[in-house]
């Protein structure tokens, strides 16, 4: 699973000065401001688009579709399963294309992958980065249904002098003043893990428009925007990967000055399913006092679920809670937890705590970034009992 | 069809006098400020999870699962077809209780319907209501398989005296001020329509949880609310229903001492598929110059779709598209449009405008009222053609 910790994979920090998304978008007003607590419009047409997973849906260990979490940068495009070619090129002895007959004919893997978008909590952040404004619940766990990426490139023969791969989707749009393909890489490490899928279905269905038919990547552990949808191309090269959703995003930086260094893997998380009923509008909760289990989901792309803590305290005081198996034991996907409170009249503030095999915990505290990416701070669920 | 314009159906205004839904959720700083152009973090927390369709997917005769748009007032509650029962009560002969294997050995009828939130385009009102903050995308049309209704009020033998037929949800939480379980009521006319089905299945297959799993209720041509979903009771009542959902919010009221009329049937409304691509953060769209066929689907629940026009220079003037079938000719479900366009250099301000047989067309202007329901005014879709 190649385990380790956050920040320390190996990844160079880039020389190539970068600054936060917000400050590459074209100029616009909304950009300009940073209101805490008051979100633009322009950040509500992406909140419109890109939806999270109702948190009740924490209860399914597989997320049922339309429910699963969802980023899309520009236009979902229009993919066909009749005309879809994967070409593989680039520096390799013999490129290859397949069609999706082609690839349904290679061995199949389907694998349970918790997946997170990396901006996930942006909007918790004061002052919080100009983008996608999530909360806390860009989650979403699916059985993804495909053939090994690992053994294509060996076929394909990746030629000496080659240092990453690059994904390129069929999504087409303009970001960071740029125009361009949506476009991702890995190291020839990562790309050649056993693990690394070609999915085309999900749930065990072909994959949603939306999430990215005919063809994903699927690259266990880590956020979202590594898992390149509407994949038409996989590419070969000799120098590290420069474009806008590489080089120009996606990177934690301390301050705009910080070069900063890039988003890779899912640092650890768990959420809990709210108790009881709520609030319309405020979305506050509420709930009869008595025996009351909590349940969750936790999850790491830097090791396995290891611990997970209770605090109906705000955070004061911990206990464990009760682990269960991931779906089909996948490593890739969320543990189940469960926690059995006596609900007394009265406030409450719930939260949990995970840990993973590789050490890390999650913070209580919201670590702050430019971008708003890997917020993996505790959640915080109150609950009124009567 | 039960054609008729807006508020012409006999819908006596309720003598009751009902404030906004605003005014009516319980105290909460949110609540008191309308601020155009900022959305507060509880409008953002509604917009997390309630998603529309995003509009490059009117490309879709059937919105593909996980397209459709959605609003759930509460959770989503944690329905099971084994232990399903769906209760017929209240002023009948014969109290009726169905499984969900006695709702699918009767008569099936399968229709394509386009479902619209009363509250599309709230939030492109100034001020706006405090409530879910839809732009313009909160639609789709999905395939509903189920058995009509009729029939079965009939075999229960509705009671001389029975005024309405009140549906109940499994949903339950707190909406203004009020604990209640979701509930909205017909009258016995609408509720004896030949085309309202107790539906199971959704583009074949059996609903989402999302979407009222194992059961929903479907009115053609009324905006979502009537559509209850998680469906468990339908009771005839000698009363004109009150509860919250009926008689404390979906009313359009021009001013907040404006008692109101219900909100019922889809105004009539088209929607574009903005060409191009677009800006990931502002979604401001961008063109090559030349030929472009603009297309888009119109609907209307007082009547059929009988013209679509369409201007590219912002409603200064118009020229007709053309207009294409409903899926499966359904009467409730959108009809296509195409019109062919030659881009040239420069910006254009794109709009289509949907007239029906009933004589109703768009509006130019939005039409501002205090719940911000039924916004159909025409769509603009700036465009950049380079």
């Amino acid at each position: 699973m190649g385990m380790r910790g956050p920040f320390t994979g190996g990844h160079a920090v880039r020389a190539a000065k970068v600054t936060s998304m917000a400050s590459q978008t074209p100029a616009h007003p909304a950009q300009e401001q940073q209101v805490p607590n008051a979100i633009s419009m322009d950040e509500l047409q992406l909140a419109a688009r890109n939806h999270a997973m109702p948190l009740e849906a924490l209860r399914y260990p597989i997320t049922p579709a339309g429910l699963h979490y969802l980023l899309i940068h520009f236009d979902i495009p229009d993919g066909e399963a009749a005309s879809f070619q994967l070409t593989i090129d680039g520096l390799v002895e013999r490129p290859i294309v397949l069609s999706l007959a082609d690839l349904q004919a290679r061995p199949v893997v389907a694998l349970p992958v918790t997946l997170e978008c990396a901006g996930n909590g942006r909007a918790l952040m004061e002052p919080r980065a100009i983008s996608q404004p999530w909360l806390r619940e860009a989650i979403g766990t699916a059985e993804w249904t495909g053939t090994p990426l690992a053994p294509i490139l060996k076929e394909a023969g990746i030629r000496p002098g080659a240092v990453e791969i690059v994904f390129t989707g069929m999504d087409h749009g303009i970001q960071g003043g740029i125009e361009h393909d949506y476009q991702r890489s890995l190291s020839l490490d990562e790309a050649l893990g056993d693990d690394v899928l070609l999915a085309y279905a999900m749930n065990g269905a072909p994959l949603a428009p939306q999430h990215g038919y005919p063809l994903r990547l699927i690259v266990p552990g880590w956020y979202g925007m590594t898992h390149v949808k509407w994949l038409r191309r996989i590419t070969a090269v000799d120098t590290p990967f420069k474009g806008f959703q590489q080089a120009g995003t996606y990177l934690y930086q301390t301050s705009s000055d910080d070069p900063g260094v890039p988003v890779t893997r899912m640092v650890p998380r768990s959420l809990m399913e709210p108790p009881g009923y709520p609030d319309f509008m405020t979305r506050a909760r509420f709930l009869h006092a008595g025996p009351c289990t909590l349940q969750g989901r936790a999850w790491s792309g830097l090791g396995l679920i290891t611990r997970v803590e209770i605090s109906t305290d705000g955070g004061q005081s911990w206990q464990d809670a009760t682990l269960g198996e991931s779906p089909s034991s996948s490593p890739y996907a969320w543990r189940p937890w469960t926690f059995d409170w006596q609900a007394t009249p009265g406030t409450h503030d719930l939260c949990s705590r995970a840990t993973d095999s590789a050490g890390n915990t999650q913070p209580l505290d919201i670590p702050w970034n430019v971008g708003g990416y890997m917020n993996n701070a505790v959640q915080h669920v109150p609950v009124t009992v009567s």
